[in-house]
């Protein structure tokens, strides 16, 4: 089989939850991106349910291995290890069943998009509190969420933003601010914007204090952006926070290299657009997060609606075929 | 002369600025509130060369006191010391003569205010460069446009919010994240909300960390926020502050108390709203500032729109008889 359009591969999230829904809707659906070929990571049963509460006509079949795998027209597959028993679990209910389940098919998404075999993964939502109920420690759990030595560039619209720090105490921020981390993300930032299609991207990197007009913005963000510019990459900064994110807005910057983890969330969360995601810099293939909850409340009604989840692999298909971030219906 | 409606006094702003010509547009303006009278404090030649400009109609008279001052039918009262030279100005140049004039200015008002002369006190855009050409030093200078022991209530649409600490550096921020500091805030709030027209306002508390998951969040915000509602305060935290701002923007709540100052400037400035002004807690008489530059390179054109001018006088009017924050345009 050789692939000529990038696999983009789903993680169908905690089964008890809207994830399977919001993914056999977003699969199916005629907006589906024509850069990419889908695929399912999870349990054929549930994804059968989910299609059957949505009412999604498409066909699904199971496979137990990858390399099983064909992509016929009218089918969408599903690799599903046949580990989880379709039986384990209730709609809108925690279970160590489900957190085990959303742990193994994301071993399986990883194995298999660090082997080249996928070219994007995205996860479906996770409930946190079905993967602790499996007994791994939060320090494991974490590393399989937001893991070690990436950095996360969230969008929503035409803003994104990307940490030097994520789930950092506010007192431990300003230490985390130097010269040489700032400069590593930018160069990060700058080089898988690159490569997925924006060559020369405009990047604004924010300043840490009000008004970037104290120590660690003259004395550790300025050099650093004077070593990007030195790069030829096309940075500014140290920006002022409370302006950079309404100039983002206006069309000035491609992205905001931002100090803590609430200076870029904060505005992200507040000016909402459709098509928010979280990617991941620093792995050598693209992975994707839905800002999305579980929503356990309306788990199985097919009240959930897809467009996040859609927008999230129709990004994942642009970026991985290196043109750029589609456009947002809001932009 | 016994006042049957609050006077709403404007400082003109820097005469080099588009602060007169903005000033006169809105008192003209027939959308200016009718729960209040208007005056301006400034120069009487600076006012009508304004009006000038602008193609205002309305009549302006001068009076060197306020105890000399008539409301008449068709006339807007101008305080007018006499002490600003007008030939010692250029549209669009910074000066110390137009520095002087705005400390002046600043001073005639704030003495009406305590007074209780006037009942509100609106600034027009100030340029610092040419008060600071007075010679004046920065710390005199800040305490006149941050007067100390106050706290600015920034309004932007139907997000509001009051930070406990102003421009400070973020390492300095975590140690001013008290129990009994943020109490005080949420309280003076909350009177004062009261006495502008909204008794029971819902305030929420933002926490200070992502998710407001650690110390400070939990050892001095919610025993703040506790404190707060055993005095019958509808207060709420800390809230996660990433969400918070989206949420008072869907009508959760009336207004947010921050924990430093770009975690509510960066949603007020990112999620734009007509009407956007200051006020300032933990004075006597409402003042209110104008998130405006003085845009010098339009002053004199005419061009300059004065929405945001009239919207904060109308505000001032509104809350100066107790009316509550007026509508606005894009809520």
């Amino acid at each position: 089989m050789t692939p000529s359009k990038p696999i983009v591969a789903t993680m169908i999230g905690d089964p008890a939850g809207i994830g399977p829904e919001i993914c056999v809707r977003s699969v199916a659906s005629a907006e589906f991106s024509p850069y990419a070929r889908p695929m399912l990571i999870g349990s054929l049963p549930v994804v059968e349910r989910a299609a059957a509460i949505c009412g999604v006509q498409s066909r699904f079949r199971a496979y137990r291995t990858f390399d099983e795998i064909e992509f016929r027209a009218g089918e969408i597959p599903v690799l599903d290890t046949g580990r989880f028993d379709p039986k384990s679990y209730e709609l809108g209910k925690n279970s160590a069943a489900c957190g085990q389940a959303v742990l193994d098919w994301m071993r399986e998404a990883r194995t298999l998009a660090e082997a080249g075999a996928i070219q994007a993964w995205v996860n479906a939502p996770v409930d946190t509190k079905s993967v602790f109920m499996t007994g791994i420690s939060h320090e494991d759990a974490y590393a399989q969420f937001d893991p070690p030595g990436t950095y996360q560039l969230r969008i929503s619209g035409p803003l994104r933003a990307v940490p030097v720090s994520e789930h950092v105490r506010m007192r431990d921020v300003p230490s985390l601010v130097k010269r040489d981390r700032v400069l590593e993300v930018v160069k990060l930032l700058h080089a898988t914007l690159a490569k997925w299609g924006l060559p020369d991207a405009r990047i604004a990197v924010a300043g840490l204090n009000p008004h970037a007009m104290y120590e660690e913005d003259r004395e550790e963000i300025a050099p650093a952006v004077q070593d990007a510019i030195a790069l030829g990459i096309r940075a500014t900064g140290p920006a002022t926070p409370d302006a950079v994110f309404r100039q983002a807005l206006d069309g000035q910057f491609d992205a905001v290299v931002t100090m803590y983890h609430d200076q870029g969330q904060i505005p992200l969360k507040t000016a909402v657009f459709e098509g928010a995601c979280t990617l991941f810099l620093a792995l050598d293939y693209l992975r994707v997060g839905t800002p999305h909850g579980t929503a356990f409340d309306i788990a199985g009604t097919g009240k959930a609606q897809h467009k996040t989840m859609l927008a999230a692999m129709n990004t994942a298909a642009s970026l991985a075929v290196g043109r750029g971030f589609p456009k947002s219906s809001r932009e």
